[in-house]
C-alpha cells in the first residue's frame, strides 16, 4: 500500500497556498480518494485570521517530501516547493503561475490558468465534478481569491474571477467587500515584525538563466510602517542574500490604496534589474508607481531581461 | 499589431496531432481569436486518410517558429517541437503527456490531462466553452482519439475516452468501431516505404538525463512486413543515429492485434534499456510482449532507469 499523496502549496505560504491545499485535499476526500492537506511552513497572520474564522484546523506541516507523491497548488517550480520535492513524485498540479521546472516521467494532470488565485482554478474543479462546496471550503476559497488578488483590484484579476469571487461569497454567506476589507487589514498587520520577518514573509525565490533571485513582497495599507526602517531592512536583505547565495534581493513594499509599490534592492544586477522594470534606483531604493503584482508585473520583465 | 498565434503539434505528426490542432484553432475562431492550425511535418498516410474523409484542409506547414507566438497541442516538449519553438513565446499547452521542458515567464493556460488523446482534452474544452461541436470537428476529434488509443484498446484509454468516442462517432455520425478499423487499416499501410520513412515516420524525441534517445514506432495489423526487413531498419537506425547524436535509438514494432511489440534497438546504453523494458536483446532485437504504448509502457520505465 502506498501512503496517500500530500496536498501542498508553496513555502511561505500565503492564504491562497493554504486555502487551496486544503479545499483540493477536501474535494479528493468527497471524490473518495484519500489526500491530506499540508503545508511547507507556518500561516501568516492573515492566514491564520482565516482558517480561525472558518474554524478550520491548519494542514500538516510536512518538513521533507523526499520519497512521498505530492499534488502541488499554487506553483509549479521546484524552488518554492517543500524541501524535499525533487525526490518526491509529483502526481498532480494545480496553479495560476508562469510555467516552471516540474518534470515527469509520465502523464500526469496539470491545470495551470491565467486567473488571479489557485482558488479560482479549485472552484472550477469542483463544478467540473460536480461536488458540492460546502459553507466552509466556500470560505476559504472566497479568502484565497480575495488575498490574491487584493480583493479584485489587482491587475491579475480577471472577470472569471469576478464571477467566481460572489458565487463564493454567497455560498459562504459573508458580503465579500467587507470581508475582504477585514482580510487586507489582516495582511497590513505587520506590527513589531523584524525586518528580516518583513523581508521573507510572503518570498519567492526565482532561476532566471544564471541569475538567482529572491523577491519578498510586503503588501500594506500603511507602507510608511515599513519604509521607516529602510535602512534596517535593507542591511537585512544584503546578509540573507549572502546567506542564502542569491545574486539578487529585491523587497516590494506594496501600497494596497495608492496601487503602487517601492522597490528594495541589493545584489550584483541592480542596474539592469531597475532598467527592466523601468525605474532609477538611488541607495538601494527606487519607485514603482502602478506595480502591485510580483507575478504579473515584475517576473516576466526580469524573464525577458534576463533571457 | 502583433500576428495571430499557430496551434500548432509535435514534429512527424500523427492524426491526434493534426487534427487538434485544427479543432483547436476552429475552437478558439469561434470563441472570436485569431488563430491559425498549423503542421510542423507533412501528415502520414492515415492522417491525409481523415482529412479527406472529413473534407479538411492540411494545417499550414510551419517551417520555423522562431518570433511566433504558439499554442502547443500533443506535445510539450522542445525537443518534439516545430524548429525555432525556443525562439518562440509559448501561449498555451494542450496536451496529454509526461511534463516536459516548456517555461514560461508570464502564467499561461497549460492544461495536461492523463487521457488517452489530446482529442479527448480538446472536446472538454468545447464544452467548458459551450461551443457546439461542427460534424467535421467532431469527425476530426474522433479520428484523433481512436488513432492514439488504438480504438479504445490501448492502455492509455479512459473512461471519460470512452464516453467521449462515444459522444463524437454520434455527432459524426459514424460508427466509431467501423471507422476505426479503416483508421487501422491506413496505420499498417505501410506499403513501399524506406527503412528510414519506417523509423522515422511516428518518431519522437527525449531527454533522460545525458542520455538522448530517439524512439520510433510503428503500429501496424501486419508487423511481419516490418520485421522481414529488419536488417535494413537496424542499420538504418544506427546511420540515423551517429547522424543526429542520438545516445540511443528505438523502433517499437507494434502489433496492434496481438497488442504487443518487438523492440529493435541501437546504441549505447542497450543493457540498461533492455532491463529497464523487462526483455532481453539479442542482435539488436528483443520482444515486448504486451507492450503497446510509447507514452504509458516505455518512456516512464526508461526516464526512472536513466534518473
Amino acid at each position: 500500500m502506498t501512503n496517500p499523496p500530500y496536498v501542498i502549496g508553496h513555502q511561505q505560504p500565503d492564504t491562497d497556498t493554504i486555502c487551496s491545499a486544503v479545499a483540493y485535499a477536501r474535494l479528493k476526500q468527497a471524490q473518495g480518494a484519500d489526500a491530506i492537506a499540508a503545508r511547507a511552513g507556518d500561516p501568516n497572520p492573515e492566514t491564520q485570521f482565516v482558517l480561525d474564522r472558518w474554524n478550520v484546523e491548519p494542514p500538516v506541516y510536512l518538513d521533507d517530501a523526499s520519497g512521498e507523491r505530492l499534488i502541488l497548488v499554487d506553483h509549479n517550480e521546484h524552488g518554492q516547493a517543500v524541501d524535499g520535492s525533487r525526490e518526491a513524485e509529483v502526481i498532480e498540479v494545480i496553479d495560476h503561475h508562469r510555467i516552471g521546472d516540474i518534470r515527469t516521467g509520465e502523464p500526469i494532470l496539470f491545470i495551470n490558468r491565467p486567473v488571479g488565485s489557485t482558488a479560482t482554478v479549485i472552484t472550477d474543479l469542483y463544478d467540473d465534478a460536480d461536488v458540492e462546496i460546502p459553507r466552509d471550503v466556500a470560505g476559504l476559497l472566497l479568502s484565497g481569491l480575495l488575498s490574491d488578488t487584493l480583493v479584485l483590484r489587482s491587475p491579475t484579476t480577471t472577470e472569471t474571477d469576478r464571477v467566481v469571487a460572489e458565487r463564493l461569497a454567497e455560498l459562504a454567506r459573508v458580503d465579500y467587500e467587507e470581508y475582504g476589507k477585514a482580510l487586507l487589514e489582516r495582511k497590513g498587520a505587520l506590527g513589531e515584525r523584524e525586518p528580516s520577518e518583513i523581508v521573507l514573509g510572503d518570498f519567492k525565490e526565482f532561476e532566471f538563466g544564471s541569475a538567482h533571485v529572491g523577491i519578498g513582497q510586503v503588501e500594506t495599507v500603511t507602507p510608511e510602517t515599513v519604509l521607516d526602517q529602510q535602512t534596517e531592512i535593507i542591511e537585512a536583505m544584503e546578509a540573507i542574500r549572502t546567506e542564502r547565495g542569491y545574486t539578487d534581493l529585491l523587497l516590494l513594499v506594496t501600497d494596497i490604496l495608492e496601487e503602487g509599490s517601492t522597490l528594495l534592492i541589493r545584489g550584483e544586477h541592480s542596474d539592469s534589474i531597475a532598467e527592466a522594470l523601468s525605474t532609477r534606483v538611488t541607495d538601494h531604493v527606487g519607485p514603482l508607481p502602478g506595480v502591485v503584482s510580483r507575478k504579473k508585473q515584475v517576473v516576466p520583465n526580469l524573464s525577458s531581461a534576463f533571457d
